[in-house]
């Protein structure tokens, strides 16, 4: 008895915007792209994207939140907060492109990751995530449909609530003839695997460790810097002999899929931990940056070969993607594969996961399921996501009740 | 261009939970009824409701969140226990009344309140609230359509985000030729103004301060009851009038609406204060019961009398309309109007709240506003709610593209 979303859905091409904000927090992806489906399958036009700076009180304000108890006064706040970033993030993407956020047919945002344990845990055989963002209120300052919350549904029925870009790539990037690795380095490295021609049930995607969290992290503590761009003080760099064996400890890289991981286990707290362990103070800042980056190619190949099998094509995506030194270290670990960036499919590396967003907003309010079992383990395939509904009525007229059948709302084609 | 909802939704009797979780956190109201569609308005019949204690573990988290700081990952698992716990008492009523929760058309959950602040703060001009409890697990778990979060987009439009129950009290109590007045004693008090044949635009409705919350705190202080059984403790007391002065300075009673409280201002450690400050330790407890319960009727009647106007009806629920002493109380104040129970009019005093979200969920659903601007001080009026939709598809299968127009979950009618 479930209400039904209208099935004139797929009936036209659908603009929808995606939002994604990093765990690190560091900034927003804002991608505006058209959505339609043939007989054979699903297609999208990219249309625009931008990358919206946030200030650094917001990433400081993030990163006390996940690691210091806080009121639930600023709790409340930010949840708030993130809700007009996310708007914001939208209208420039908007205006950019030059289209009203009204004209869009939606839009589906990720909100911020501020808590994920996917082990079930406090009740009843389930995991705990948490992702913020008042999505009722984005919905009415954008004056669209809004979708958020995508990982709930999947993480109550049992699964780890992420991956949820396999669903992505399986639409858009397998291939009838090759085992495609669509790889995406951001805070955490994820990889999806594709063998040629294959159903959406033999997808299998993990995290396969960290992506550019250390690696910024160190930049950020030795150089002051946000990143390491294009690679250059880790190919300056040599290996760190005791850091990369301490490193090559960590269970998480070798345990099999599916597993995914969050900051908790990756934190910066405990990145200096294990520096003041087993590196001596007067080893060069770069060998250390250059043993880490050795460290997310090494994690991402060894994944790759333990659980991926042979692959023939691995399409990056992410900001690791600006990274040439990383991988340039790993098309050296995976010699038989052709490293790819995810560019020449037509996705800008860094608009992936926004552009992955809005999709998981068009399958949702076609009225169809997101997450893969095989990739999640959740029971069964849901449909993803909560929906705010823009209603734009003017006046309080129409709080009355209206004829039957008569049409309340003042949109769709 | 936001999504339409199915404009069928009027079509036929829709049968929906309503479930509530006061501020106090000590029980929750699952409500189920029918809701129905006639040229002269809405109906409805309640079919049962039922009362969930929760354990005082409970309670205790509740308090300590609202008063202490916390870690985001005890947020985060308070969030899923207040949804599993909605669950719970949807599948409970259910039970009690002999349907399964898959066959209800949907739910409306008000989530637990832990924070609500409605001035325009830190950000844009808007107040900031918090509902806890997740909406899509709740959707998984029993299998039908859910609607939460309720206040954000009203707060989103500048409102305070309260009352919601006005558009219940008009479009159900509302009469042809009385003003009526709707009266809620909960934790917090609040009153629906309702003239005689009065369009949804001139609805006035506002908390007008404490309901039980501050006499629940002295019996359960100085007796270790949870409330004062039809105000037998309050009856056998007498009035002390130093706290009964300092009781009627409270600024936040004489404020004229629209006005909304919550527990901030009327917490346990300001009754604690407030005792200490001017009541001397050997008056009797009763006597600062029978204060307390004097406040309280005092407040609402004055209330009546500066902004309400002449009315004929009081209407009373919530857990205060078992008061006999209180009701008593109010009518003296109030000699020139009746003072009924709700149960005269089919709503049982307990579940009215209940009912009412159920019908929250029932506008929101059909695609119309249920804010009223009046009351909340919106800029307009708007959809209210989240929506998650409880796909079942069995099989991966669903997940490849289907045919064009085909449906593709398993429902509605």
């Amino acid at each position: 008895m479930a209400l039904r979303l209208p099935v004139q859905w797929h009936n036209k091409s659908r603009r929808i915007a995606g939002v994604m904000s990093g765990t690190s927090g560091d900034g927003v992806d804002a991608a505006i792209a058209d959505f339609w489906r043939t007989s054979s399958g699903d297609h999208f036009q990219l249309l625009h994207w931008c990358h919206m700076e946030l200030p650094p009180a917001f990433r400081l304000r993030l990163q006390r939140l996940c690691e210091e108890p806080l009121s639930i006064g600023e709790m409340a706040a930010f949840h708030w907060e993130v809700a007009a970033i996310t708007a914001e993030s939208v209208r420039r993407a908007c205006a950019e492109f030059g289209v009203a956020p009204e004209e869009l047919d939606a839009v589906g945002m990720h909100g911020q990751t501020v808590f994920h344990d996917p082990e079930p845990m406090c009740y009843g055989g389930h995991g705990v995530g948490l992702q913020v963002g008042n999505i009722a209120a984005v919905a009415q300052w954008l004056g669209t449909t809004v979708v958020g919350d995508f990982r709930s549904a999947d993480i109550a029925l049992g699964g780890q609530g992420a991956p949820l870009v396999a669903i992505f790539d399986w639409a858009f990037l397998r291939s009838p003839g090759d085992t495609v690795v669509a790889l995406n380095i951001g805070g955490i490295a994820n990889v999806t695997v594709l063998p040629p021609k294959c159903p959406p049930e033999h997808v299998r995607a993990w995290d396969t460790g960290p992506g550019n969290l250390w690696i910024d992290a160190a930049v950020e503590l030795f150089f002051g810097k946000r990143y390491d761009t294009a690679g250059q003080i880790a190919r300056a760099g040599r290996l760190v002999l005791p850091l990369w064996r301490a490193l090559q400890q960590i269970a998480f890289i070798r345990q099999p899929p599916p597993k995914t991981t969050g900051r908790e286990l990756f934190s910066r707290q405990r990145l200096r931990q294990l520096l003041q362990e087993v590196v001596s103070p007067h080893v060069p800042a770069e060998d250390i940056v250059h043993t880490l980056t050795r460290f997310t190619a090494w994690s991402i190949a060894e994944n790759l070969r333990l659980f991926a099998g042979e692959c023939t094509r691995i399409i990056v995506s992410g900001g690791g993607a600006r990274n040439d030194f990383l991988l340039e270290l790993l098309q050296e670990e995976v010699p038989s594969a052709q490293v790819e960036c995810s560019e020449l499919y037509g996705i800008p590396a860094q608009a992936k996961e926004a552009l992955c967003f809005a999709y998981l907003a068009y399958r949702t309010l076609g009225s169809e399921p997101a997450n893969l079992p095989s990739v999640t383990g959740a029971r069964r395939p849901a449909i993803l996501g909560v929906v705010a509904f823009a209603g734009r009525a003017s006046t309080t007229s129409s709080l009355a009740p209206a004829e039957e059948g008569t049409e309340r709302t003042d949109h769709d084609g």
